[in-house]
Order: structure tokens, then sequence, then C-alpha cells
């Protein structure tokens, strides 16, 4: 049952382009339309028949639409948000998908009054950046955050329940802190540690690991190739949370170190057991 | 050209029973035989047309093979090799398969001199153990490092490359050293890494996290679910190298840490550039 409202999603990057594709591709009723600096991509995405009309100044963009997507990286969506504010029309939804959601969602709650905002975060992604990496089925079965603010009606928060089952995803309404400290463990923390094993590796400087280089190094450091500005917005946005992750991830690190350098095969094997049980029940469950 | 050796396959886990599969896929013409404490695994391995004969007794197992296969985790193939030497027929091949190469070749030197040893380590894995989780298309792609030693004869290592092209893999001579420095970086430290995010997220005991858990976290954690006696054999075995890169990574992670603590954006960028560039030239090249 496709509903009707005009869409218009505001930046045509990976995950901007892939949810106008997957609106397109699940017949999505109303008008498509995007917001994007760069002319070129506009003409990729309405050649591909992604959206209907593409525009290159925000203003013209979110004016006629019923719900704006913001897609842009974080700092550069706080930014965008003012203009936004100016320009929606009366009852339009306002939903973001940037990946930290406290810093947002506070910015969100000062829209004027007769916008209706939604915080939201999918948790899903790809290290390949830009429209030409979209995809349609990129937020199938995936799990797609909303955080609503005190002032957001059951009506739109029911038309953004709608849109995101649309693409094929599973809304799950959470709080923006608990968002936030979540996100922090399992998406900034990951991204740290593999930022931090590619640059100790290519520090060295031995093309002989990067030969070597199988399966294993390449799934544990994938996510250091995401793109920069992207993570940087968000390290910055969510950086006491990562911190502290940061922190308890040092403790277990530093622990492990021990038992190995003092050989102490009772605590290392203790470890490793631990993680080893923890992991599998995350491939089962 | 398959070939003719028989090959004896000691330890029917992933590694020894992907191996015996790969061999009878490629049609090799040797018989293949299999030494297993558990009855049980060489039923299977009987049934499933892996292996011509299985033995439960090291001894009367690799006594009749041209060539011996080590498949068992480090520390039980250092513990297995006088007997292999004692029972192993004049001229055959003893190879093995253990993840660490220094402190095995050394005990390979041991032999006794009717015998051809050589070092390997096949650059694949699963998280899986055992011979259930088995797959004749392990190796294929794959890197197989070989450290002959200096008395190995042309012949024996030509026999190995034999072996090691039937089952779809590229052999690529290595020295021991540097196999072991490399390994570390590229296999050790990323399993020390995902294990020590495991037990950080997990001692934190939020069930919302494994919740939102999305392919960066199930990638940059997979390693840690490895099986721990091969791990722990691995980490001890390869002790010194192991921690020459923990704390090269150490120190990677605290650059890390100290630039987002200081909001220091500039070093921030260029951490995460450094590592964006590493690891997309690994994509690619």
């Amino acid at each position: 049952m496709p509903s009707d409202f005009d869409v218009c999603v505001v930046g045509l990057g990976l995950m901007g382009g892939s949810l106008a594709l997957a609106l397109r591709e699940a017949g999505w009723r109303g008008r498509l339309t995007a917001v994007s600096r760069n002319p070129a991509t506009l003409a990729a995405a309405e050649s591909s028949g992604a959206i209907d009309q593409g525009f290159t100044e925000l203003a013209a963009g979110v004016a006629g639409a019923g719900m704006v997507v913001l897609a842009t990286p974080v700092r550069t969506l706080l930014r965008q948000l003012p203009e936004v504010g100016s320009h929606a029309r009366t009852g339009a939804i306002v939903l973001d998908m940037g990946s930290t959601k406290v810093e947002i969602c506070a910015a969100l709650a000062g829209l004027p009054p007769g916008l209706e905002p939604v915080g939201g975060h999918p948790m899903c992604g790809k290290e390949k950046a830009g429209f030409q990496a979209a995809d349609a089925s990129l937020y199938r079965g995936k799990t797609f955050v909303l955080c609503p603010l005190p002032r957001t009606s059951e009506v739109a928060l029911r038309s953004t329940h709608e849109l995101v089952e649309a693409i094929g995803a599973q809304p799950l309404v959470l709080d923006p802190n608990a968002h936030d400290r979540a996100a922090a463990a399992i998406s900034h923390l990951p991204y740290a540690l593999a930022v931090a094993l590619v640059n100790a590796v290519a520090e060295a400087g031995d093309p002989l690991t990067w030969t070597l280089a199988a399966s294993g190094f390449r799934d544990t450091s994938r996510v250091a190739a995401s793109d920069v500005d992207m993570m940087l917005d968000i390290l910055l946005s969510n950086r006491r949370n990562v911190m502290e992750w940061l922190r308890a991830y040092a403790r277990q690190f530093a622990s492990l170190y021990d038992a190995l350098s003092e050989q102490d095969e009772a605590a290392l094997r203790l470890q490793l057991t631990l993680a080893q049980e923890a992991r599998a029940r995350l491939n089962t469950g």
C-alpha cells in the first residue's frame, strides 16, 4: 500500500540516493525530489529514474515536500536545519538520517512549531560513498531507528513508519541517548579500532603484510575505508559516548596484552573464551 | 595433472578436513588417509568420501604415506612431531599447516634425516571449527605460504607445490621470520582487537547493543568467534611478534584517542584519511 506524500531527499550520497531508489522501486506514489550541490549528481539521479526533479537550492527543494529527509553528514545537516525550518511548508515532516541522535534531536526541537521533526538512523551503510554507490536494497531487512520528539504528532510518526517500511526497513523507536550510547559501541568504536589497525600496519610499510592480508584482516579493517567527512562528524558529534567506549575497550585490550605478556595462559584462555561465546551468540541470536 | 603420492592428514578439523575434501575433488590419485582421535569424525570423513581410510593412532596413520600433512593446533602439532618422525617412512614429506612458522620450522629441523620437512600456512580460515565445517573450496584462490628448510630437497618442494596447486591455492615461499611478523600484523593483531572489542561490549551488558549491531560491528568482530584452542596456541607461539604489533597499534589508538579528546579536528582528519586511503588501496590493489 504505497503512500502518497511528496518526499524531498536532501543530499544524494549513498544513503539519500539509496532512499530515493528504494522508494521508487517500492512504487511510492508521491513525487520524489532531491537537493544536491552537484548538478551532475542530480542529472544522474533524474536519468536513473530515482527522482522526478532535482534542486541545487535547498530552499526551493524543500518548499513543496510533505516530508524532507536530511541525508547529509551530521554537521552539514545541523547547518542546514535553520534554512529547512524557514522554507519547509507547514505540517511537513522533517526526518534526518544522521548517525548520531542527541545533538540532532536537540536541533530538530528548534524547528518552527508548524513542522513535524523526527530523528532517524538506519543501521546500515557501505564504505563506498556517493550516488554512484546507491543501492535500492541497502535498507532491506535493516533496523531503522526513529527518535520522535515530544512534539511529534502520532500522524507524523505513522507516516514516517510508512516510509521506513516502504524501503524494506524495520522501524525501532528509541530514546536519543540510548541510541547514541549503543551506536558508539557497535559502530563508532569498531571504526576507531579499524582506523588504528590500518594505520599501525601502514606505518610499518612492509608490502608483505598487504600481500598476505586474508579475510580476517579485510573484515576487521573494512570500516576504516568509510567516508572521512561522515565519520569525522560522527565522532565529534558523539564524542563523549565514543570516548567512554574507547576507555572501556582500552581496559580490555590492556588485560589481553598483560595476559599475553605474562604468558598467563589461564587468563588468556578466559578472555578468548568469553569473546568467542559472546560473538558466536551474535551469529545465532 | 593429478599427482599420485599417498597423503595422510593429521587432524580432521576445518583445515585438515577441507584439505582432504579439496584433494578428493581435484581427483588426487594417491590414497587419502587421516588421523583423528575421534572415531566419529573418521567415520564421517570416510562416508563423505573425503578419505579412503581413518586411523585413531598417529603411528599407524603416518606409516604408509608419501606426505604427512599436520593440521592440528600449533602446540598439538609440536607435541606430535617426534612420533611422526619415528613412524613416517623414509623419504616422506612432512608438511604442516600451523599458523606460526618460526617455532614449527625449528621443530621440523629436528626430524630424522630421512624425512623431507616443509613448513606451510594457508592464508584462509573460517570461525567455524571441526570437520562438519570443512569445505572443498576453502583454499581456492588463497595464498599458501611455504617455508622449505635448508635440507628440503627440490623434489620434495616441487611435490608440495603440486599439492598446494591441486587444492586451488597459490604457493608463496617465505622465510619463517618474515611470515610470522606479517601474520602477526594481518591475522593475530586483528584477532586480539576483535576479542577486546567483543569483551568491552559484552561487559557493558546492554542488550540494545546486540540488537543494533549492524554489518560494521559484525565484520570488525567476526574473527573473535575463532576457535579458542587454535588461537591460544598461535598467540603464545608468536608472542613476541604479536606483542610488538599490539604496541604499534596501541600507539595509533592513543593518538586517535588524544585527537578526539582534544577535539583536534586536523589531527583527527589526518588519521582517518590515512586509514581510509590505505584501506581503499587494499580493495583495489
